[in-house]
């Protein structure tokens, strides 16, 4: 990318997070300060890139309409992804989410399961503010991504209990429980600008890939990432037996010694597993696979936006900055990578 | 009641709850047939009297509409009930519900959690089969009740560990958390029927005042009820040390050597506990108010019924189904006392 289509960007990101803080705050006054709001309040001020809301508003700039249209959709995007944080913490007993106390452990799970059925209720709300002539619409998508994301979810805690899970399935539940609302985020962003069906699948399908590409991003950062840039421990999916892209691949492609080798690491924590591990996957080359799977999202996502932008270039033209966060955000996959 | 009137009611309370279990089976079959769904259809395999969706298609029939139309808002109400009692049983670590184990108890917590999220989306997509006209409104309505149920229910739990509740928050709770439910199923469901303002309140303020009644009636069963029709166990509320309305009023009420007796009680589970108790219910008169409460909650519910015939002469006169219906739901809260 271009230095000015960079600065363009890195312009236009900043330009709609602020809005959808402001938004945001404004939306979160309409509900009391009682105690059932008190975690949502809380989760939500732990920040965080705000890269979904950010995405709607670019959409929707990007699909000829002013970028305030979208709020309404990016707070219920926000919002929901939210709750899904909130109960998906109790599910996976995390102590942490954004370096501070899960809020199942600053208060208990029974307030996190009703906290975060409150703040699903609430990103419904959110919705309903959007034009009475978008509404029916939206809820359709916004919904049916809702119930995805749960299919997700499940899967998710499914594999945890196999030892058989096919590279395909891995792909098919990371498309649930991350890509589909990053899809959707972008498609009710174009719905709100107005967008044609075209326009919408386009971004839909733009989202979609830039999620997998995202998601197989984090796989291959926890092992192979600069522990420097990385913010998390390298190493913890490994650790963790976690059934990321690496480890169900390296399943599936070693034998004999190699598979014996992988098989005796699993279940056990002992001292140099991460190092044996890394050095098994890039042995059996799984490390170079995950690399052109990403670059695979990437291209796709990017063959999305130019379809994007031949079948919308007048609107594309005035919205320069939202087009280049769009393909800012595709680059990031790769970039992070170096 | 009048016979005529008594056989009226419980001929249009079968065929609604036909319609609503015709239609419920045909929604469920919508969603595959996978792990995420298992719950659910357990759930509402269940059964129950389906007290909500009825109400939902007489509010409709009352207001002039046929009640097919007020399908989308009677599953969209039902299925929320039932969202409502998977995530309820797991707060209140409850292992059986209409006599069998719990989701919760069955499955696990976590099962219970993402299939509880799941069903709440599936009662949003119920509601969105209604007509694109009626939608905004019905959708508010539905959001705003969810919260109020979530605030209830927040209240409840906060209760537990607290020994100064007034019968004031008492009354609060039992309104957010029981009865504004039964007001949303009979407004939405005049909605459906095409209801004016007038009427949509008339019936509003017919459910609070009949979920009020209802709820005080539980209170009242479970203490004094005749254990041979009472279905639970009696005196199971003392036992817990449970703060209803009894327990409210008597420790508000009770004085000297009564108030000594009646916290001697509390956190413990001596023999002859729920004899001791009782008396002193009946002592302090707790239990006259709690029948007077219930007769102005029933006689508040009647007199909405009566603006609302006033209201709508005509409509309600070509559904007498309907009407017997509604006022057969006010008597059966005095009707059971007997």
């Amino acid at each position: 990318m271009q230095e000015s289509a960079t600065f363009d960007a890195k312009k236009a990101m900043e330009a709609y997070r602020t809005a959808f803080e402001n938004g945001s705050s404004e939306f979160l006054t309409r509900y009391p300060e009682t105690e059932l709001y008190a975690p949502v309040r809380y989760l939500m001020g732990l920040g965080g890139k705000r890269l979904r809301p950010v995405l709607v508003m670019a959409a929707c700039e990007a699909a000829g309409g002013r970028p305030e249209a979208a709020l309404p959709a990016a707070l219920a995007v926000e919002l929901f992804h939210n709750f899904t944080l909130m109960h998906d913490d109790i599910m996976d007993d995390a102590p942490l989410r954004r370096g501070k106390p899960t809020v199942h452990e600053k208060w208990d799970n029974n307030t996190a399961i009703l906290s975060g059925d409150a703040l699903h209720v609430m990103a419904c709300e959110a919705l309903l503010d959007a034009p009475d002539k978008a509404l029916p619409d939206l809820l359709r998508t916004y919904h049916r991504t809702a119930l995805e994301v749960c299919e997700g979810q499940e899967q998710d805690m499914a594999f945890e209990s196999r030892s058989d899970v096919k590279i395909e399935e891995y792909m098919e539940m990371i498309r649930l429980k991350t890509s589909v609302l990053l899809a959707a985020a972008l498609d009710m962003g174009g719905k709100s600008g107005g967008a044609d069906e075209q326009t919408r699948e386009a971004l839909y399908e733009f989202g979609l890939h830039v999620g997998l590409a995202f998601q197989l991003q984090d796989d291959y950062l926890d092992a192979f990432g600069n522990p420097k840039n990385f913010g998390k421990q390298v190493g913890g999916d490994i650790l963790a037996d976690k059934k990321t892209f690496l480890l169900i691949r390296a399943l599936e492609k070693a034998q004999g010694a190699d598979f014996e080798a992988l098989q005796c690491e699993l279940g056990r924590r002992s001292e140099g597993k991460v190092q044996r591990v890394l050095d098994l996957y890039r042995h059996l080359g799984v490390d170079a696979e995950l690399r052109d799977a990403m670059a695979g999202q990437v291209s796709l996502a990017e063959g999305a936006l130019a379809r994007l932008k031949s079948h919308n270039p007048k609107a594309l033209k005035d919205s320069g900055g939202a087009l280049a966060l769009l393909h800012g955000v595709a680059a990031m996959v790769t970039a992070r990578l170096s």
